[in-house]
């Protein structure tokens, strides 16, 4: 007895993208990618796609050499041996510094969207050999998930599809970063099983998964780091649509014990 | 042109597995239920196995019944509205208490593994129609694992597989649970990009991803809370071996910023 409803998901690596620049159109270039492939979007689909591309067809992208450090900027960068103009633009980026420890080099952030995460989510990797250029997180990355999934609908003729721009953070207490969603369109981002039965019987009471978040994990094993697999399809998920925006994920701060 | 290594990772919930109790063999359970599904399990595969059904295979349950509360368990009691038993037996698991919010009802603490999270891993859902049974995390997940890896290979005689014990935990700063890995046994948690090339040409200085959280984040998107799908395979992925322990997933506390 097969029944796949529900019982099988499948994670699917977008291969042939080329390196993204200011202006490119993310939407036709995966269209033109799923097909290359012979894997087109279908209905039910989230496309995650990662935040590094996001940014840069964005022109989310800034040449250090273009930032001028402030004292306290030129004072972290001291003592933590990193580049100066690096700090500066982390704090430019930044509402409030959640924690810091300058001989580790460590800053812990709230961005101005309201994620909590190391540097601001500026990344240096996979940018131009001139290693003096940097990316920033896309300003609104719900609305970059938006123009990308409507245009994917459009152009595809295919509708009811999702789309999660993800990124790789770190987290307290344990060792590695995971990828998460930080822009979301078509995907209510939690799962809430409250006031639901399990299968004893007993009524869940606290228990709201953040399944945008394991989407985003589980596309990170196709996307690797180091091939050029900046898009994942995941196929097969039934999920709850609804409110879709990156900041249900966000805990208030006052309901936060660790801010 | 299509190239499937690497680039695509399938996620197979495991139906048809019944209550477990006391003394039940997970994997003997594990390999009928996947033979009646006709998905045998094949060399490369990661088998995660929900804490739940683990625990309760090894007894790991106890009805609050047994539990006499202490002075401070019932002063906790009164002003979260929780079970003084249960705050007892949350008390009796833990090393410390990282966070905690009376008003609330929430603790956050250390368990004697070295995990941090809400009620030191003990679940009331998914036990007995009888609300006072609670299932307390496996005493040592990597045994646990080994043992269902062990016995999953030799029973099926297909070597070379992965087994992870997963479990819901919150975070910090953002809503909603995820899926991660308490118990590993044949895949190295932490994949590391450190020194590696990125596409540009530029050598990656910081990035370790946890695949094994993010495996279990996968697996979670075909288990759901409600539906009895306790186990996943998670086929195609080609994982790291070699150290495999979930305490390499563990942040010291001496470079931890958050407790």
């Amino acid at each position: 007895m097969v029944n796949h409803k529900n019982f099988q998901v499948d994670i699917i690596g977008v291969q042939n993208i080329h390196a993204i620049k200011k202006g490119d159109d993310i939407s036709e270039i995966i269209l033109l990618a799923t097909k290359l492939q012979d894997t087109p979007i279908a209905k039910q689909d989230v496309i995650v796609v990662t935040q590094k591309i996001v940014s840069k067809s964005e022109g989310r992208i800034v040449s250090l050499n273009d930032v001028t450090p402030s004292i306290i900027a030129k004072s972290f960068a001291k003592s933590s041996g990193k580049d100066p103009r690096l700090i500066e633009l982390i704090f430019m980026e930044s509402r409030s510094i959640v924690r810091s420890d300058p001989d580790r080099g460590i800053l812990i952030v709230e961005t101005e969207h309201g994620f909590v995460c190391a540097n601001a989510g500026i990344d240096s990797s996979n940018v131009e050999s001139d290693s003096d250029t940097v990316t920033l997180l896309p300003r609104n990355p719900d609305l970059s998930a938006k123009k990308i999934r409507s245009e994917l609908e459009q152009k595809s003729g295919v509708s009811k599809i999702a789309v999660i721009i993800s990124d790789t953070f770190g987290r307290p207490w344990r060792e590695g970063q995971t990828n998460i969603a930080i822009g979301i369109d078509g995907i209510n981002p939690l799962k809430d099983y409250r006031g639901t039965h399990d299968t004893e019987g007993a009524v869940l009471t606290s228990t709201k998964i953040a399944v945008a978040d394991e989407i985003a994990s589980a596309a990170e094993l196709v996307m690797g780091k180091i091939n050029r697999v900046p898009v994942a399809i995941v196929r097969g998920f039934d999920y709850p649509t609804g409110e879709c925006s990156y900041s249900s994920l966000i805990r208030e701060r006052s309901r936060d014990l660790f801010r």
